[in-house]
């Protein structure tokens, strides 16, 4: 079973709780509608290689677990985008724009629920051990999805508040996925820790990553508007190491742009040059190839079994995209 | 341990939860506010006199496992009360208007999750079967609350439908709790089931009584306003079989009264006046000892083990109250 045929197999096992067919619709349906969307499901397939990796048989059975973190995942974003008043995800109208507020919330309560039972259905030796660490990933999303909106809403709050809450909110399901595999395949305490930790830097990297190709992607292999976070002034990584960088005159200027209310790409622009002459995107990569080299050592340090080839290729892949 | 003492157990270990310490303050202080509400912890209590009734010794840690039903009972209610727009709870402002409705959705987020590795983290031979259970038990109460909006905003919807309703909207976490007591004691399928059903008919013996003094208690004994349910036109147990016995005459006098735009006292007045002359309370009272009757018997069926007769009698005080 290559990554894409484990991605067919969540497919198929999102598609067998069959959500469009329960009782009653308007707690049901918004989970089939959300979980209809096109998505790269990249989480539960590294749960499922994570697990191949640590010599895991039961592959079909680790299918199922790893739906459970789809299905968690699926739950955090129709939480979130009410939060965030998304009217938009992945090019369809959110759940509380198609439904209303209240049935998101009570649907994406019961979507988090149904998740538990699927976790540990065929590990039901691992069942306390499955829940416990599931629980700590999901409180821990919550945290940075806390810490997200709190600092949106506050002056202060540099790059080390940042960075934990992007490793909170992003990283850390991302590192749960592949611990969640190597949990169920049985694997030693250390071997989950480190693949965790390989997970959760290369998470943080790729968050980056994400606030570096909303300002520097070309725009025809961007999913988003290029620049979105700059129109929106978002507290991104790059625009705060440019407020820590700039001298006086430039922090005038981008606090300047930040304010302006005309021509969106004037603003866009205008950002984009403050950027380039604080060298930003140059910093912004680097800390990104050192987060991907951190993960790399902790990877490496990891024994070579069957089936250890195959994960960093598909990390590979994800992680270092380009668009 | 009497019930008493059970119920400070389960006080000290919600404390010992300190989520009035935990960062970020705005995920986990809601926690804090909700819990520290005067409250009976019913249910809780409930599974730890079931667990003592199933035989079962390690009663601390059956008040850690009771513990997480409070949890997530108040989940249940910060949720509840955004989608209802409620403004107080347990007379205090509720978690979204003390805050705001993202801090409430993501409290109650976070606080359903840190229920699960509380519910199993003493019995972790039973963890699979718990986890299932209890999940069944939240899925069912999420159904029960998007039934009841959706009854609410519909103008059919009879009687099997509203006694549906309340039976998974309150009944079934009566009768979870003390599923779970019995489960977490290792008793048979057969106890558990029975058990669980004796709570079910119980909730729903209970939340009818709910309906029958909000129009009759006498208000110095009763909490909220008498009558309450009559000023908001909520489709009651009681408000629905009066539509279905009224003649002719007396539906337009109902409709009429809940297009009442004056005095609410003389609304309250009217209506009481068309129960009465339609016998609905008596009728009510009928079916309200109906399910304790039934109750009863399930509950007579259980085997005479030592905690018998303390569960029924805790049971009786808290199901058979007058305000």
């Amino acid at each position: 079973m290559n990554a894409a045929e484990i991605k067919s197999g969540i497919e198929s096992c999102l598609k067998a709780q069959a959500f469009d067919a329960k009782q009653p619709k308007h707690l049901y349906e918004p989970m089939a509608y959300l979980l209809e969307h096109e998505a790269k499901r990249v989480r539960p397939v590294l749960a499922v290689l994570a697990y191949r990796y640590c010599g895991g048989q039961n592959l079909e059975g680790m299918i199922e677990t790893a739906t459970a973190i789809e299905l968690v995942h699926n739950f955090t974003l129709m939480h979130d985008d009410i939060m965030d008043h998304a009217p938009t995800r992945r090019g369809k109208a959110t759940v509380h724009e198609k439904w209303d507020t209240n049935i998101a919330i009570l649907s994406g309560d019961a979507l988090f629920a149904l998740a538990y039972p699927l976790l540990i259905k065929n590990f039901p030796h691992q069942a306390s051990e499955l829940v416990n660490f599931f629980t700590k990933v999901v409180v821990e999303v919550c945290e940075g999805q806390m810490e997200d909106m709190d600092l949106a809403g506050s002056a202060t709050g540099g790059i080390p508040a940042y960075l934990e809450m992007i490793r909170k909110k992003t990283a850390v399901l991302i590192g749960g996925s592949l611990g969640i595999g190597a949990i169920a395949a049985g694997a030693s305490k250390e071997t989950v820790n480190k693949i965790y930790q390989a997970g959760e830097l290369m998470g943080i990297g790729f968050q980056l990553q994400d606030d570096l190709l909303d300002v520097y992607a070309a725009q025809a292999d961007f999913g988003k508007q290029v620049g979105g976070d700059i129109i929106e002034n978002k507290k991104t990584y790059l625009l705060l190491r440019a407020m820590e960088k700039a001298d006086r005159y430039r922090k005038e200027a981008l606090l300047n742009w930040m304010q302006h209310q005309g021509n969106a790409t004037e603003k866009i622009a205008g950002v984009i040059q403050l950027f380039n002459e604080l060298e930003i995107r140059e910093e912004v990569e680097a800390k990104i190839s050192g987060y991907f080299r951190e993960a790399e050592t902790v990877l490496n340090s990891l024994q070579d079994e069957a089936g250890k080839a195959e994960l960093l290729s598909y990390l590979e892949m994800v992680f270092q995209r380009k668009k």
